[in-house]
């Protein structure tokens, strides 16, 4: 390895330097303020956990992503945390112990062993909020709202939500009386929208013909505000879950447009986004026109059980990097600075230690240095004159 | 693995719950805006990297330290950072290519194999700011001046400085003829102040008398002001060397003095810090009383060479865990709250975003919730009362 190529960096691994660093650290205050403001409290989870706490309930897709380590201490098997929803859970179902609803946000990095999902990244910075302990729309809209009040922030454009609700194909699979195996293989094959293979799939499995008909069906059932109606025909008599679940999403479009009626909502019932612990309602907003995704989230109320305490929960996630990418804020403009020249005067260290007090950038010049103001970013200069140290343009 | 274990942190590991968060996320943008005002850039170097590039010229120390991961992508070893200084070195010499001095710093989670150093922990949120480009004192004094206005931020305790010089060891290596395995041996038993098994390790190495007694020395030159004078007896003969990092010291000790009179000044001339890349100065603040170390750095002017560009450079990191362990601030109380009671009236829910924007934190009640203002931490509540939503203390 030369000295030229020693500093490349991983594939999907990257750096933030001056001045997108500082975009980062803005755009991350004003979040953590935001959520602060919302009632949402900062919980910081660490970075590597024991495999099992990190992975279960949350299934194979996690698992795949996440990189694991040794504990050289007793030679178990840890993992460094790709997704942070979980760590969350666990946070709220043992360490917090509130039986009001409690909510609760994050901001972090996670890792990834392969590029996916936002942007190709594998190192995401990310960030979200979680309400645990109710489980009507009213939670499931606070998070939605949360959600388009971040991309709001970040000035992201106006973005489309996408509406589903996983329950829908649960209810589906089970009355097929699908078995765990041949529902994850019809569930890959919604994911891609393979309609023919679908086809091919449910017809060789032996079940009755409205279910059939049904999930057949599902793959289809996206679109604008017509996709409701069409779904309560083609799925009528599919039973009650189903029938509820048409009407959550039904009531959550409504509030969400009373209260945001910029945002373009699209509804998909077969997507299912890939977070094997959801439950109930998932979205995800993306960019209209390039279609990246930038948000998403959803209802996964069983995963606390596992750490023995299920609760209701629902929230999204999105990560910072993307966001401030996607942004529409300007780039800043270098902040202002003044200059201080080499000079071993007393008072000239006690003016920069005075105008720091006030707010201002000071650059010490040091002994010997040749680079002037300019070179060193600063718009003013301290220089003495009658015995005091005063601030000019430089 | 049963539920009551299955959130157990691996030893070194911790998470930060509210309202230990909240007060590392307040610490951790009082630093960056101090830094800020000095001049220094944020930087966000990658939690991951290929071993060669965060390994290269650090030493073996920092390797064993270092949780290792294979890249699916290619098979390459990758690590997880243990010490965010020499990424930020590879930053300086590589991407930003800036002539004159270079201010840097950096706020992120580093992870170690096993508990060392900051209060046994594995999982350190190192914080730390580099200046490079400038070899004299003025850039050791200003970073050990920043390094005291870190702990001043974060309320800690007046500290006691540490201030040694890895010139001095070096050159007294190279003057008695010594290979680099007896350099390295002879550096591990000065750690630990062996005092008779430095004196037997160096009776059995051929060298003249000069040299091995001036190496025996420098265990004991560890003290008050009086050490420098110590030192420049019993090193006497040493070269220009030995006596120009005396003179350093003595500078720098003077210097330090005249801008915080309150501070302990002790010096330690066998004192090495463990970290290999050091080169010149290096410095360590402590606590008076239990003796903890709460920040270290030095001066490290080779380090960029590995990377094609030796640049000199001095900085200082410490663990802002630490740092708010051991702040003398109170805790923070709970911030205050209101209460919205759960109701669809559209004029509650404009008077709730009004109220957010003015920078109040409203905790939004939810359909079906038994939990009342007091439970969900709020002091105020809001009420109607003639057609108005008003807020009151609960």
């Amino acid at each position: 390895m030369t000295d030229s190529n020693r500093w490349l960096l991983p594939e999907g691994v990257e750096e933030a330097l001056p001045p997108l660093a500082e975009r980062l650290e803005t755009c991350r205050r004003q979040l953590l303020d935001l959520y602060h403001g919302w009632g949402y409290q900062l919980v910081m989870p660490p970075f590597i956990e024991y495999l099992e706490s990190l992975l279960t309930g949350t299934g194979r897709g996690l698992d795949l992503q996440t990189f694991k380590l040794t504990d050289q201490l007793n030679g178990r098997l840890m993992g460094v945390r790709a997704d942070m929803t979980p760590q969350v859970a666990r946070i709220d179902a043992h360490r917090l112990k509130c039986e009001a609803p409690s909510r609760l946000c994050y901001m972090g990095t996670v890792l990834h062993t392969r590029p996916d999902g936002f942007a190709g990244s594998r190192s995401l910075l990310q960030v979200g909020a979680e309400l645990y302990g109710h489980s009507g729309l009213d939670s499931d809209l606070e998070i939605l709202s949360l959600m388009l009040e971040t991309l709001d922030v970040c000035q992201v454009d106006t973005p489309l939500v996408d509406l589903g609700h996983v329950g829908i194909y649960r209810a589906l699979a089970v009355q097929a009386g699908m078995d765990p195996d041949q529902e994850i293989t019809l569930f890959d094959m919604l994911q891609r929208k393979a309609l023919p293979e679908i086809r091919e799939y449910l017809g060789g499995l032996a079940m009755e013909d409205a279910p059939r008909r049904r999930l057949s069906a599902l793959a289809e059932l996206n679109g604008g505000d017509e996709t409701l109606a069409r779904a309560r025909e083609v799925l009528a008599g599919a039973g009650d879950l189903v029938s509820r679940a048409l009407d959550d999403l039904e009531q959550l479009a409504e509030g969400l447009r009373a209260r945001y009626p910029a945002v373009l909502l699209h509804f998909d019932l077969a997507e299912l986004r890939g977070y094997h612990y959801h439950t109930g309602l998932v979205f995800a907003a993306y960019r209209p026109g390039n279609g990246q995704e930038v948000a998403r989230g959803g209802r996964y109320d069983d995963i606390g059980r596992v750490f023995g305490r299920a609760r209701p929960a629902t929230g999204f996630s999105a990560d910072l990097k993307t966001l401030v990418r996607l942004s529409g804020q300007p780039e800043s403009t270098p902040a202002r600075a003044i200059f201080a020249p080499a000079d071993p005067d007393t008072s000239l260290a006690a003016t920069v230690t005075r105008l720091r007090r006030e707010g201002e950038r000071v650059i010490q010049g040091l002994s010997g240095q040749t680079a002037d103001a300019a070179a060193m970013g600063c718009d003013r200069v301290l220089v003495k004159s009658n015995n005091q140290w005063t601030v000019v343009d430089a």
